[in-house]
């Protein structure tokens, strides 16, 4: 039943030789990849100047182009230093693997930490925001705001699991869609400035005077365009041959797009003097130029979308980053495993499920979660920058110090956005990431260090290999078959025992004399030649009483001694018949485990069917 | 932990042998089986004005005391018919016991359900009901009802866990202390009528005529006053020696009690024309008869504990009857054995946990659950008694004649009263017992028949017993290792395979090539003498590449071959390092103990605690 569900949900399985088939190319990557940075063009603007307005007034859109210019600069600088990054990092070059591979484990984790918390963000924020839009426009769904964001969930979650290549075809077409709306009335914009006149600047009252910190929140909320560029260098392993050259294409275009789309809305905001009020600023502009006609509801319509769907450069990056830190040992192993549709689908799930429970606990809020979000981005950006930076260094190959000087350049501007994004929105929420980082990293690496635990006691040397054997020699085993009554089940068990090893024990637990007589007299016709030894248990348990007798001076243990336990189980057919009966087999096992010379065998007795049978 | 929490909760568990120290004698035997039709009292004659005086007036009070009159004959004729019940069935005659024996499977099963329905029933109407007047006393607590309830009933559990002789003591006092009030509640108010005068009629209004089904109704309610007669024939096991004899003075100072009590207050109601309102007619007469002094807030207080602690008789015969009718093997099994403390625990868990739900899903509002409350108590008794009226005339002992017509009085009584309640509370719920009940009973037949079938398929008999061993001699024993890698684990299974036997075979399961490669390099140099297959598995399955081993013709397995499949297993120490590791070993186990032919035995490996380290 859950299989037929899960294919009819995700598809069938995909052989392993279908990973190649299942990879981006660059028209497919580049959208997948880039969702997030270009959707914020839909809202980066709107939130500079909701900072600025209400206290500079008019000249709120002055500060806004010179704020919105070093932004573009910066992407700029980004796209420079991580196409540098992705050449030098063919398999995947996150900032993870930067940072471990030039300043060591702690930065690397760091890196690994502050972006598995963005991209968790990323979603949460981007799902909640795009469903606050849709719910402005249709009222009615107002109430149904957590369960819509939810849904949205589910289906981005679903949408990944069936691989790669489905969901860049599922997820793709959208951002076209929203890129190509926004072109075109950047241009509409620019030509009806041309033929009419520039809109009369509205009245706007001031509430404040300039200050510098007020800039440098403004910078601070503008920042959140910049998310996303390193999706494109975490993700190389996801491209089609050859990966390099084709990340490299879609990084170049990712930061043509974002430049243009986010420069043409700023300009014409300045012209047209939009003031974020009730509606956003993009669907104002739209409103200006086309009017209320189609060109207006398309921009609307997809700029809806986008916002939901720009949780999908989480969707692709989080998993990935998730199973490169796994095959390191920082956080569970199963999440570097593919599953059923070749996609990392523990990892799918896992980013799902935290983005739902802060949905859950923040009630779909974006004020509330938008104060987390941004600044995980800027740390890891910073620490892959000077990953690069002492890297350029050591080398010094060629061309090392133009190269080393944009990594630099890199580094320090991102590290000065770190440090302004975090007091300005200190208050705002990102203490909780200045508390929930050191955690996580803490967490990581205990993670670590029990899976290097578990090595060192598992390895075993090549030079050791061929001796262990013949050191050790063999195990004396010695058997134990706990039986409860005489039935087929424990009949087939003695039997069994009796086949593998001369040294065989019943046992049993006894906790009433009356059926400990019935059992000796069945047992004894049985004529099996096994010795029965019964055990009464004053307190009625069950595994206690087994491990005293094989510590007892009775049975004998030597050291060195193995001892089977065989538990005979009646196998039931149906799942509801399991409630019907004990589960004490899994309990016995489980306790009987704890010890290095038990081993516990389940002979199986598989029962038929009920028969249907006439009731009296 | 939880280990201990349990102990601080429920104390130290108790040996078999304390069991007979656990049993009631007379003294606290009574409050506990009494508790339920006592506290009927407080509400029983409430119900019975609360159906007349909105439609007859004055009328009402004269009709009420022939209701009354009606009832107390009814309890006269149930006593005396549970006295013979509970003689002729010393180890426990409960309504399920006595329709199996005399009136086949289905009438017992029948009873057995509708008694349960009615025990569960119980818990949640008193409970619900006791808090409901302790939240018109303290207004404060009124939007807590329902977590005060749930809090109630998990008290009542944990004190029931604790044992019969505990639970006793607990919840005795306050019955006593209930009796005791009432009765001197009664005395003073008859005392008061001789010195002053007879309280002047209030002006009622009417509303309607009178009609037989107006009374049917207001007998209906009063019924309620007898549900709990039936406790003392169920409990019988739960008394001390002698028994039989301890029991019946129980069951007749139960009558005595109830017969007092109930008749009292019906009388003092007619002469003081107590109308019922906001507050209870008990609370009401408490404040006539005594003033608000002592005697006012006595009552009270002591009312609103018995309607909670009323629940308690359910607590001591709902588990009873669950372990009675497990033992043959209706309900789940695990419902007859004993607990740390040698109560029933998973039946009073059972019992706790549906009442929680029910408490939940009516949000504790007593109105809505009373109307499913009385009828199964009413079937149990039909259908008991008709039970032991076919007795007498199958038996024809001393006096017979006699003992049938009680019994047979009763059956015929009891019977209509379910057809009475049946129709006037219909509407008001009794059909959700109409078509649970069936359900309920349907369940019950179902779990019998797997139970039989199980029995039957395990069965052998004593003459197969000397025979089964030599006809089928030993088993061709064969082992497979699967491995994943070459580690302390996996070797130490390999050594223990080759010490039981000579035909093992290790297995690999490969996915990847190059891993592929090194695990054969290195399993070569452990030069160990058993053969390595590797299979490829298109799909990153495990278990199927192995059952498909085990079938081919490359494996050449017998009939009548066991193949054990030893699986590796470290084993970690912290509970939270399982999640850090694939429990595929469980899944493993899982789908190989599908066959037969397979045992499937784990050899552990103990890992030792992670060694803190450093870290750079």
């Amino acid at each position: 039943m859950f299989e037929r569900l899960k294919r009819v949900l995700i598809g069938p399985p995909l052989e392993n030789e279908a990973l190649s088939g299942q990879k981006y190319n660059v028209i497919w990557g580049l959208p997948v990849l880039s969702s997030d940075a270009i959707s914020s063009v839909a809202y980066a603007i709107q939130e500079i100047l909701l900072a600025l307005v209400p206290i500079l007034g008019l000249l709120a859109y002055h500060y806004m182009l010179w704020i919105s210019g070093a932004i573009m600069l910066l992407l700029v600088i980004l796209i420079f230093s991580y196409s540098q990054t992705i050449e030098k990092y063919p398999n995947g070059g996150g900032a993870f693997i930067v940072a471990s591979d030039n300043l060591g484990h702690l930065a690397g984790i760091t890196a690994g930490a502050a972006l598995s918390i963005d991209y968790i963000m990323t979603v949460a924020v981007s799902i909640s925001s795009g469903v606050q839009q849709l719910t402005s426009a249709f009222m009615f769904l107002r109430p149904y705001t957590v369960p819509i964001a939810v849904l949205l969930v589910i289906i981005l979650m679903l949408g990944n699991l069936r691989g790669l290549r489905e969901s860049s075809r599922i997820f793709g077409i959208p951002t076209y869609a929203f890129v190509i709306g926004v072109i075109a009335m950047i241009f509409f914009g620019f030509l009806k400035l041309r033929i009419g006149n520039i809109p009369p600047a509205p009245p706007l009252k001031t509430a404040g005077t300039f200050s510098t910190f007020l800039i440098l929140r403004a910078f601070s909320n503008g920042c959140s365009a910049l998310t996303g560029v390193e999706a494109v260098s975490n993700g190389i392993p996801n491209f089609r041959d050859p990966a390099v050259k084709n990340a490299k294409k879609v990084l170049l275009l990712l930061g043509f797009l974002v430049f243009i789309t986010f420069s043409g809305i700023a300009v014409l905001t300045y012209m047209y003097h939009i003031v974020p009020g009730d509606n956003a600023v993009i669907i104002q502009l739209a409103e200006r130029i086309f009017g209320k006609n189609f060109g207006f509801y398309y921009v609307t319509a997809t700029t809806f979308i986008i916002l939901i769907i720009a949780s999908n450069t989480a969707y692709s990056d989080f998993p990935l980053l998730m199973s490169v830190m796994a095959k390191e040992g920082y956080v569970p192993r199963q999440l570097s495993m593919r599953g059923d549709r070749l996609s990392f689908s523990n990892g799918i799930v896992l980013l799902s499920v935290i983005a739902i429970i802060l949905i859950l606990v923040f009630d779909a809020n974006v004020t509330a979660l938008i104060g987390l979000y941004a600044i995980g981005v800027f740390i890891s950006f910073t620490l892959s920058q000077t990953g690069m930076f002492k890297r350029w260094l050591a080398e010094r190959s060629e061309h090392w110090q133009i190269k080393a000087f944009i990594n630099g350049l890199g580094a320090v501007i991102t590290a000065i956005v770190v440090v302004i994004v975090g007091i300005t929105k200190f208050s705002e929420g990102a203490w909780i990431v200045v508390i929930i980082l050191p955690i996580l990293v803490w967490i990581m690496m205990c993670i670590k260090n029990h899976y290097d635990s578990v090595a060192c006691q598992l390895r075993i040397e090549d030079e050791e290999l061929n001796s262990i054997i013949s050191k050790d020699g063999l195990y004396n085993t010695r058997i134990i078959v706990p039986i409860e009554s005489i039935n087929r089940a424990s009949v087939r068990a003695l039997r069994y025992a009796k086949s593998i090893s001369s040294n065989v024990t019943a046992f049993n637990v006894s906790i009433d004399e009356e059926r400990e007589q019935i059992l000796r007299k069945r047992y004894d016709k049985l004529n099996i030649g096994i010795p029965l030894i019964v055990h009464y248990s004053p307190y009625r348990k069950i595994v206690e009483p087994l491990l005293e007798f094989i510590d007892s001076a009775e049975y004998d243990r030597k050291k060195g001694d193995i001892i089977t336990v065989i538990l005979p189980q009646f196998m039931v057919t149906k799942w509801w018949h399991k409630i019907l009966h004990n589960q004490t087999r899994v309990y016995v096992e489980k306790e009987l485990l704890k010890y290095n010379h038990i081993v516990v065998a389940t002979m199986p007795f598989q029962l038929k069917e009920d028969k249907k049978r006439k009731y009296r």
